[in-house]
């Protein structure tokens, strides 16, 4: 913990990155995994639970809570922390992706963005300024710059142009943010698919010297391929000694793979996601409970895991609670899983410390391809 | 605990009685109220959480187990206690109850019920014999005998009919049951709403000497005085040195008032069931999270409660989880009631013990009546 915002690099091994981001709320240890708690919670565990599987900081979607409870009475509650009773870091994001993903009649000008609540359809409107003040109300220790994220594929001149704005609303969103030391605002790398405007937006950004940046637009669809092709167009021309957080990723591949090229940070709604269609991510890659095979078989989904969800309860009872629709199914396997993201990003942190980060991803990898043990 | 099943009545003031049902899994503390396990699982709650409580046994109900995932295979998976992870003791209902309300196609005869799964429409057949087998399958501690459950209005024929019928299947099954030290069949008293058969259920069930007596058939839509009148007529037939079980009941109030008449055991999926719709049972009355009065409200529901779930959130949070259809809403309101209706029965049990449940119960009545803290 520090009194000002801080990020410090422990060790290097290869692009890898071991290190430390420190606030008054606690430490974040990079590579992190930050589960997603959309409206206050992350859908169906309680937030020992997260705690307890290692995460060191959630994220907020500053969306949902802008229109539910609503950012001013978030404020009035006392922020956001204390609403959701997560008393350590939590990390915003600007709502300017799901207004574009999820509400209705959005227009976008170089002002912001006007669009309608997919709840009850009532008009908003959200600024740079705006969601740097919803982000202040909601009491976020890292706060995202608003920006314009176009779906892929697009033309080049239009990727540009939502590029360009987003620099101009970063500076906008800096201004906005102002001196917090005990804070961040971090900026969005944008750039679509193409290498060049993906450079010339890091770079742009990485002159404003930000706390942080983070690598946005990508994980919409495109291959893998792509986004990492992204990353390795973008990580070099981002400061060293600052944290990058690639966002809405990923897959435990994608998040092996975007560590080896230097990101620190993730965040996604895969595993709590999963979990609640039948889902489990483990070590030996994604089981689906749904499956008959399950229906008899006394073991665990782990029995080496640390987590109660993993360890203590049968297959058998696993595929019963999934395939009757039990809460509990949803409630363990969102455990699980968001502890073996938390387990994966220790064995990654473990692995760059010791210098083994590259034999310890073909490793991990391999468990993945080895597949789930025999049916009983 | 004991080696076998006893039933030992520590106090008594006026008609309620303080007492304890012992068996090999543990002891049960009387008047218990027993939370509901319909597949498994006590909807929303971790089994843990379920005995933090002060849950000293849980109810599964017959019905569903054997239709999904089957009874035949939680035997071999090692039983009910070791599938579901509650390794206390475990009552089952008989199933008839749930085929008489669920089952589409079902045909009574003297022999048993047949009926059609309204999971999958598949033909099942239950005798009295096949319904203790099944209880012996799933490892059941408490069994109950199959019996026949008319809906009320009904005519007295058809009550005298169905009640006459259920004492024949209470011989067969007391006949399949057979001697099993360690675990209890409970005859179930019928009689619907007729003084003079619930009357004559209950003395031929008490000649059987069986080890313990349910009043079924009861809180199934008739008013409370009718109940109340049933448990009066039926209650001082029963052997005092035996434990009596309302089955399906109910309310807090309820629960109150039959431990007045002398019931010892209750079960009821309501606690479970309002906490799934956004209902809080607390000391102060049911108070419905839905209302926007608690929107802006910072108080937890009850900061008495022992229980995290009522004391470490505010209730602008709960409406908020509510209003979102948060799995999370429903996971604390289901804990909140677990827990107050546990911290009622604890609170029954000490008055009891102390010689002052009248006035207890009557100051328990009080605070309903007031009704909940005033809005802020």
């Amino acid at each position: 913990m520090s009194a000002s915002f801080s990020f410090r690099l422990l060790a290097t091994d290869g692009s890898a990155r071991r290190g430390e981001v420190s606030m008054p709320r606690g430490t974040v240890r990079t590579p992190t995994f930050m589960p997603v708690g959309t409206g206050g919670t992350v859908k169906a565990l309680y937030m020992d639970q997260v705690r307890g599987t290692g995460a060191d900081i959630i994220l907020g979607n500053t969306y949902h809570l802008m229109l539910r409870p609503g950012a001013e009475r978030v404020a009035r509650l006392g922020g956001l922390h204390s609403f959701s009773t997560w008393q350590r870091p939590i990390l915003t994001d600007s709502g300017g992706f799901q207004v574009m993903s999820l509400s209705a009649l959005r227009k976008v000008t170089e002002r912001g963005v006007t669009f309608s609540s997919h709840i009850d359809g009532s008009r908003h409107e959200m600024s740079p300024e705006r969601s740097i003040e919803i982000q202040g109300l909601l009491g976020s220790d890292i706060q995202m710059q608003l920006d314009e994220c176009v779906a892929l594929p697009a033309e080049t001149a239009e990727i540009e142009r939502a590029m360009e704005m987003s620099l101009r609303w970063a500076e906008r969103c800096r201004t906005a943010f102002g001196d917090q030391p005990g804070k961040a605002m971090f900026g969005i790398v944008q750039g679509g698919d193409v290498e060049s405007l993906r450079l010339r937006s890091a770079q742009a950004l990485a002159a404003m010297d930000l706390k942080g940046y983070a690598v946005g637009g990508l994980a919409v669809g495109e291959p893998q391929e792509t986004m990492l092709a992204m990353l390795d167009a973008t990580c070099p021309a981002l400061p060293a000694e600052k944290p990058r957080y690639l966002m809405g990723v990923g897959t435990p591949d994608d998040i092996l793979k975007s560590v080896a090229r230097g990101i620190d940070m993730f965040d996604c709604v895969m595993p709590t996601r999963a979990g609640r269609h039948g889902l489990a991510y483990t070590r030996r890659g994604k089981v689906n409970l749904k499956n008959a095979r399950h229906a008899d078989d006394p073991r665990p989904l782990d029995e080496e895991s640390n987590c109660p969800a993993a360890r203590d309860y049968s297959r058998a009872y696993l595929h019963h609670l999934v395939k009757s629709g039990e809460a509990l199914g949803g409630m363990l396997l969102s455990w699980n899983n968001i502890a073996y993201y938390q387990s994966l990003m220790q064995d990654i942190r473990d692995a760059i410390e010791a210098g083994s980060f590259a034999e310890r991803a073909q490793a991990i990898s391999e468990g993945w391809t080895r597949g789930d043990i025999a049916p009983v």
